[in-house]
């Protein structure tokens, strides 16, 4: 039950007395005070195994709205304390993505340093644009971009890049930047000023879900004999469901061999660059053209955080700059070359850098690769633990090369049944099952999927550093608990 | 001068120290105090007057390390004492963007229940991918978007839509969604399926920078009788620079005439939805396929805030659902229909929703309407305080639509010269050489730029709250002291 804190003189009863926080500077703080007393008793249950994951509830229920939690908007303003009670319940029935049983994402955790940074991020609330708005920001993007270079093997970490709101968006810088490579005309004049060009990734694949370069060669080969023009491959570094990493030298030999641009996509498996033990998966990723690497995901880096890498200098500009005068203006009194906004498609862009920068500065490279090293040693420690058990199944062979263990749990009922469309069918109705009763309780989320011809089966990751092996054991147990009499 | 504050029995010298807050609750909540005790005292100086807006530093000097504050990352971690200089520094050579003599963006401000927001957001750190991780925070959305689309003013608030990473991303939406309205095959076939489109957007204008609707009738008739297929027009409502609003009504007679898509870029003057003095400069709106809306812009809210909104539902999931089964499963317990990822080009998104919606909470509609017609009282008030001052030219005539008012200010060296190439070239250094000087001396800070023929000129825009006539007074004194030996 809330008990309102704030001594009733110092509070105001609504935003605008909040502002300007000179003359209303008491209720202010407190205010802010306030809302820091409900997000720390949040971090430290968060962290806190007897906590539960989430407390479920149907849209519907929401909706409705639960115990007083109103989440229509109206005409007329609400309380301040009105406000703390909304923030209450937006985090009460929210998921607590930082829980050490939360494996449902590749992006997981709540790194406080990280969270200290974008606490300070939007307390600075400002944009990438101009050098003139962010100059700190600016020199740590482009320090930081450079440091990333150097793991990647550019020399003397030469290049360029940006970060993006995503991967999505930074694989999409990748292909604008090909394109633009091969066909500048197409910036000025549309599609229509370039030929029918191909990209190619991986789709077809083999048992572990990595490129077969033989049969890329193949496609290239057919689609030059079609009247197509391929522009661009792409190497998925960590693939998204069975973490596989597709041969990126075998790939570069064959872009070279006819002019295409290589482009990794690394969202998910860039952070084992920081690894010296795991960095090898990645060999010949200083052949790319550009790289995608969000460190949201595998480094804990809170979101949003992806970063598009390009090894060719001035092509990024080249590509995005629309110069346009009434945004960058070329007669400032300081180096305009700082001011790096044109080379994005945004105007306004998030500062995504600092909560990156600050958890490099305070872990070091080293703790980055702590991270890593712990997060996979997790993951052979599931692979170890449910390889030869009863009642599971591996849904490929051999040790995983990421921290994606991909598995099907048999319950007994299926477990002396000869394989078969039934049982298949049963199969396929296990893993959602057992994720709806894991919601239910709220005890641990993992992700389940079909993917090809296989049938429903858990994905399970770690990327977040609060996770131990009592942890995986419980996720085990919990899968077993909830799903022996299916 | 820093002193710690922390005991240093409680202080943990790294970060590593800091997970699982669990086992290191004491010194993780510890720290977080210590970084919020930073930020406060950021927030009250910020609204105080006698405070700088920035201290200017030129990059090269940031680089060189000011005062052992040193951006470049290294192998081994830093303390938390250190981490915590690093914040203060950080704060301290950067620009607040939340000064009430803060006006060089169209984003301003510091709200501080969007920054409670904000902290809350970056808290539970989930993304918009799934009701599954983020279910309030997905309801959020959707009765936000809905209450923007009854602004707008389609009926029962019907249609669609999404927070994007920013305005140019939410125009690229309207593009794509109109691009599949007309030719869907571009989906899975390519821009080689459709014909060359022709999009327009204003680059042509009148005096106050609206688009000409005859002039923009001929170019679409132009465009056909060439052999283009016209699909796509953009009128802007509140331009960057002279705030312009286009007549939406009479684009709307033409796209209507000519069966073309049309788009209302409202993201600096969309806010002005929520006025209902204000409102009828965007009258037609409704008659808009699609619109953008930053409330990172006119109404406040911390970056990242920009809605696309859609006046068709299906649309944007018809454009951009990949349906990818190891994404999104359809087997869940819960309606899946509130798994918005699938309409969105990003797979992982940023909760943008939060701030915005807790701001409206707490202002109500009406509060938003008053942030607007306070904003625009001020520049009506700069307005009538220059247009008749001596020393000061109007760059268009009349009262401005939107907060921007566009002045040259002349130097009494310049006042008695008459026009000329000579004259034009000395006022274009005005503006930039006073920008210089109020930013050396962290005044103030306002945007400058040329555009058209028209020489660099003054752009003052308002969108902080915290801003009063006497902030504008400053600005004007400011520009007279600094300007009137050039």
């Amino acid at each position: 039950h809330w008990t309102p804190r704030l001594n009733s003189h110092h509070v105001s009863p609504h935003l605008l007395d909040l502002l300007p926080a000179k003359n209303g500077e008491e209720p202010t703080i407190q205010f802010l005070l306030e809302i820091v007393d409900i997000l720390t008793n949040y971090v430290k249950k968060t962290f806190d195994r007897s906590t539960k994951v989430l407390d479920f509830h149907h849209p519907h229920q929401l909706l409705e709205g639960m115990e007083g939690f109103n989440l229509e908007l109206s005409d007329q303003p609400e309380s301040l304390e009105q406000i703390l009670v909304d923030c209450r319940d937006t985090l009460k029935y929210g998921v607590r993505t930082g829980h050490p049983r939360f494996f449902n994402q590749l992006s997981s955790g709540l790194d406080i340093i990280g969270l200290a940074g974008e606490w300070l991020t939007s307390t600075a609330n400002t944009n990438m644009f101009t050098y003139e708005i962010a100059p700190v920001f600016v020199l740590m993007e482009q320090l930081t971009l450079k440091k990333m270079r150097e793991m990647i093997g550019w020399a003397g970490g030469e290049g360029d890049g940006l970060f993006s709101p995503g991967g999505a968006i930074s694989n999409m810088y990748s292909v604008m930047m090909a394109r633009y490579k091969y066909f500048p005309e197409v910036k000025t004049k549309g599609m229509s000023a370039a030929p029918r060009l191909v990209l190619f990734t991986s789709e077809h694949v083999r048992d572990t879900g990595r490129v077969i370069p033989a049969d890329l060669e193949a496609k290239i080969i057919d689609a030059k004999q079609k009247g197509y023009v391929p522009l661009f491959v792409n190497a998925t570094a960590g693939s998204t469901v069975y973490g596989a990493f597709d041969p990126i030298n075998e790939i570069a030999d064959i872009c070279e061999k006819y002019n295409l641009w290589l482009h990794v996509d690394g969202a998910w498996g860039g952070g084992l660059l920081m690894s010296r033990k795991h960095r090898h998966k990645l060999a010949g990723v200083e052949r790319a053209n550009s790289v995608t690497w969000n460190p949201h995901k595998m480094m804990g880096v809170p979101l949003q955080c992806s970063a598009i890498l390009v090894r060719e200098k001035g092509i990024l500009a080249g590509c995005n700059s629309m110069c346009a005068g009434y945004l960058f203006q070329p007669d400032k009194q300081y180096d305009v070359n700082y001011d790096t906004g044109d080379k994005a498609i945004q105007c306004g862009r998030h500062v995504d850098i600092f909560k990156f920068w600050l958890m490099w500065k305070a872990k070091g490279t080293i703790g980055f690769e702590q991270h890593i090293d712990k997060c996979l040693d997790l993951s052979q420690y599931l692979y170890n633990k449910i390889k030869n058990r009863e009642g599971y199944q591996m849904v490929f062979d051999g040790v995983p090369q990421h921290t994606n263990v991909c598995f099907w749990y048999i319950p007994p009922s299926l477990r002396s049944m000869p394989d078969s469309e039934e049982r298949r069918e049963k199969l396929h109705r296990v893993a959602p099952k057992i994720k709806a009763m894991m919601m239910e309780s709220g005890t641990t989320m993992v992700g389940y999927q079909p993917q090809g011809k296989n049938v429903n089966f858990f994905r399970m990751v770690v990327s977040n550093l609060a996770v131990t092996q009592s942890d995986i054991d419980f996720l085990i147990d919990e899968i077993e608990r909830l799903g022996q009499d299916l």
